[in-house]
């Protein structure tokens, strides 16, 4: 039998490691949002925080671990969430950070990787290229690696995520979460799973980047040759077997949006909600918008789970000029 | 001497009326928005909860107090941010709200005050005309009338953002607070000036909404004509003497901003903080980009106090092809 690599109590203990700026996030029933999705709408938001995305969870933790083993360096490769929290966290504690990002990634998240002081090397290809990048990197200068959903830092300091919302859980039905490499899927699930069992956990997933959706339904790893979303942030092509494993354990489905869906939900979060989300932080909404059914009369808590966009992109994606 | 009506050990008490999900709100240092301001600035964020503004930390001891009388009824004035905070507060318990408001009020407001289950009468004219017809719906009826800013629970809820500040006081050098009638701003300088006296307690208004502003420089009641100005949450005409007293005793200055600025200010909290604020919530934004002299190489604090805009409007304010 599987068993899961993650750890409640290490979770609770991660509380107490992380910067509160980043914890007891605003967690709120969004009744305007309500009459389009037709179904009890609450917002978990992510964005009200120094890097604009949940990933500051994770890097709180495996910055404060290198920090106590002094003077340290570590690289990542990111779409830019993951390289921007973990230039927060590294450097306010004084670590060497070095984030590997696609070239093609969204430009504002490259800009404040660079602002908060990391080296950002640029690789032409995409996301897994840089996860190539990053290792060899980690390799030679014999530094620390962290990779985003394997490194359990990520997974449990998402999972934190988890025991605030089951705080509220008795009175949710479902939760819908963004899925990318897994972390935030198999943290926040792996909480509701053992502390509110009876809370459905759903990840969602973009049509153009389903590898992980794939691999989930065939419970095995399933890889794609390229991926075609303006979800980012969500954008990989090879699961890693150890999240799988973990995801497997605790996610009750795995669904997949179209790129239109992602858009409208993106501007029903500004239109009604007042909130900027980035594509990947809208794969909630979408997934409601194109299931009405599965959520009618339900309550659904959605993670937005991040806002860094580029804004000439955004406003073609939400304005009424646009459509 | 002049003795202010707000109370302290009141606004501690007030935490524990006032339902959690307005309470603790994000407060994050902002350093993208920091090069074009030269200035740290930090966020409190008030726009993360079910009426979208800072509103219901007041209305919350409001309809508290009235529903422990029984049954009973409320009517208000409001430009439709304190309308939909009482309409949630009232509603959830079982209080009959009346919200009274301009006709030209923000749709937006309107539109959720009625959503929220308040009766909503409209008034041809400003905000003081609403004023006037909710105290004669007040008489007439024999019901509660909720004065914005001269009934203390509107100070004092707001007051309870002075507590959340006061925690991270030692590092912060002034708090940029918006003034129209001045609940928020006596609430959070009250507080301040009493537990850290060292914070600026520093008001904006806007140029075409000048009253509070001026009533303070003269240290007595200016009323004006007429106002004009797209900040329609602090358009206020005639001050309440009572509250002016109170301003008096806990401003370090009151400033009036430009419409341009107000509009650079909120343009900027999106592009660069990926935050909706009305415009009102900008007039901290707008007093930094008037007077960079006299914030620079300081910690500012803004409160973004609200968000609830016309979509239609504020893509005029914020698209990059309409600038």
């Amino acid at each position: 039998m599987l068993r899961t690599r993650l750890d409640t109590a290490r979770i609770r203990a991660a509380r107490r490691i992380i910067d509160p700026v980043f914890l007891d996030t605003p967690l709120y029933r969004c009744a305007a949002l309500e009459p389009d999705l037709g179904c009890a709408v609450s917002i978990k938001l992510e964005t009200a925080n120094p890097v604009r995305s949940f990933k500051a969870r994770g890097t709180e933790l495996v910055a404060s671990r290198l920090a106590d083993g002094g003077p340290s360096a570590v690289v990542c490769a990111s779409a830019g969430n993951l390289g921007q929290a973990l230039a927060w966290s590294g450097g306010r504690r004084g670590i060497d950070v070095t984030v590997v990002a696609t070239r093609h990634a969204t430009v504002a998240k490259l800009d404040r990787i660079r602002a908060l002081g990391a080296t950002l090397e640029l690789v032409d290809g995409d996301h897994e290229l840089a996860r190539d990048r990053a290792a060899a990197i980690a390799q030679q200068r014999g530094i620390r690696l962290l990779e985003d959903s394997l490194d359990i830092e990520t997974c449990e300091g998402a999972g934190t995520i988890g025991l605030e919302l089951v705080d509220s859980a008795p009175a949710v039905d479902i939760v819908l979460i963004a899925l990318g490499g897994g972390a935030l899927a198999t943290g926040v699930g792996h909480v509701l799973k053992e502390q509110a069992p009876h809370v459905e956990v759903l990840c969602v997933q973009p049509l153009g980047a389903p590898a992980m959706t794939r691999s989930w339904h065939l419970r095995r790893v399933v890889t794609t040759e390229s991926t075609n979303t303006i979800a980012d942030g969500v954008a990989g092509r090879r699961p890693i077997p150890a999240v799988l494993d973990d995801l497997l354990l605790v996610a009750d489905d795995a669904i997949l949006v179209r790129e239109a869906s992602i858009i409208r939900g993106m501007r029903m979060l500004l239109d009604q909600a007042g909130l900027v989300a980035e594509p990947s932080a809208a794969l909630g909404n979408a997934a409601i918008l194109e299931n009405p059914d599965r959520f009618a009369g339900r309550h659904v808590v959605t993670i937005v789970c991040g806002s860094n966009v580029d804004m000439a992109a955004y406003h073609r994606w939400v304005d009424p000029d646009q459509r």
